[in-house]
């Protein structure tokens, strides 16, 4: 059962998770499950576990935090119908002691009762809204990688978990500047409205063509450098913690849930009784 | 140092935590520390953090999370300067094995190196901003407290913690309804929009005259039972789950915090390093 990305375009998310899951589908998931928010991925032991849930609570717009499992639970039942955290997203990485292992397709292997996972809001949702909006992104216009940042603008810590913010950044026409913020302040479980406008020095980016990750983007007449809190200061900042054990996904390869990217929480409705 | 309801009512916030710490004032907090978050509090040991935690990120209406603290350490201060959880809230509740055990002005001589405290929205917030739009609330305008229900909605459970939504109703003008729901739906941190509008049968409240906490409100012609999410809900929870101990404030008399009620996240600003 394998299937392309042009085919997957068009399925529910469900479908686009069978696949995934069945090992039909391995690439990066932007475009997919339309309108349905997408989520970076954080799997460690439970020991470590409350303090990254508070660090997340104390930086909610790099880490929007959409859903927890519990231990040793790998179906985040709150996000989407029989989603399977081990084998749903088309592709992990595996950190030992903050060092990157290995790349794998399934997690079933490496699953364990101490385990918990947490799924952080990304990007897709806003720029989604952006594009939809007719404010061109020259990253996806281009098909390269959005350039992102470290900063010198400080998490708020907890426990082991520290560091700079990590920024991502949107060249924006002038004059779409303030709606750019004001749509994206719409979606506070995708990192809500730009940390920082304007000038990169005042949050310590010493040059605009050096991104820590991702591709550069050509600096354009009329257009002002726009900054968002980026779902890559969890990953950087559970890197420089050096977990013994510490999945997130490959970059680009997200989980699709099956919450409109418009709810008003990331949570499937509660039931009756 | 002693004040009164009257002279505090013009006072900041923190000048209103130190009459409280000092033992100055004791009494409910309605009102106080104008336009700031107001927040629930439930204390309990670290070994229930982590699900209590999971328990609010799943059922974020009558849970909204806004803070909390590290481990042992009773400075909450993501939520505002000299925040000291032992003696900033003006009476406490200890409940052991699920029982109300005694009620105090201070827990310093209680607190331990296990205890985590949690900060939760409280519904100050929207009503405030009812009232500002011209909403009438009968509780307010008569000085009785809110009508509260137990309802047939469930949260979604985590570990322990798990039983029914608990709603307050305030009856609403018809034509005011969609506004009422509309202006707190801006307020995610303290509850935000309904979850239910209309007839109480349809959420399990067989009499809407018979409260289980609170006072009843007459049912006056041209107005619509409206019913939000209440705070009580995760004190219930938490009773039913029958901690060894844990610690709620005295209802009513809630911790004042340095965060504005329209706050887009409940966090004092980051630093620059």
């Amino acid at each position: 059962m394998v299937s392309s990305y042009e085919i997957l375009r068009k399925e529910p998310a469900e479908t686009v998770r069978r696949y995934i899951r069945s090992g039909g589908y391995a690439s990066h998931t932007a475009g997919l499950g339309k309108d349905l928010l997408q989520a970076n991925l954080a799997i460690m032991p439970e020991e470590f576990a409350l303090d990254f849930m508070r660090f997340c609570q104390r930086n909610p717009k790099p880490c929007p935090l959409i859903g927890v499992s519990d231990t040793g639970n790998p179906l985040m039942f709150t996000l989407g119908h029989h989603i399977d955290i081990r084998t749903d997203v088309p592709a992990y990485n595996i950190y030992r002691n903050g060092l990157l292992s290995s790349t794998v397709a399934d997690l079933t292997s490496l699953w364990s009762d101490t385990l918990v996972a947490f799924a952080i809001g990304c990007s897709f949702t806003f720029e989604h809204a952006l594009i939809e909006a007719g404010i061109d992104l020259w990253h996806i216009s281009n098909n390269t990688t959005v350039p992102m940042f470290r900063t010198s603008l400080n998490t708020v810590p907890a426990g082991c978990f520290q560091g700079p913010m990590v920024v991502s950044m949107r060249m924006i026409p002038d004059q779409r500047v303030s709606k750019a913020s004001e749509i994206s302040a719409r979606y506070p479980l995708a990192h809500g409205s730009p940390v920082h406008i304007g000038d990169p020095a005042l949050i310590g980016i010493d040059d605009i063509n050096a991104p820590d990750w991702g591709d550069p983007v050509p600096i354009q007449a009329g257009h002002t450098p726009v900054f968002w809190a980026c779902g890559v200061t969890p990953q950087a900042v559970i890197q420089d913690a050096a977990l013994p054990i510490c999945i997130t996904h490959k970059p680009g390869h997200m989980l699709i849930t099956d919450i409109p990217n418009d709810a008003e929480n990331p949570i499937i409705a509660t039931t009756t009784m």
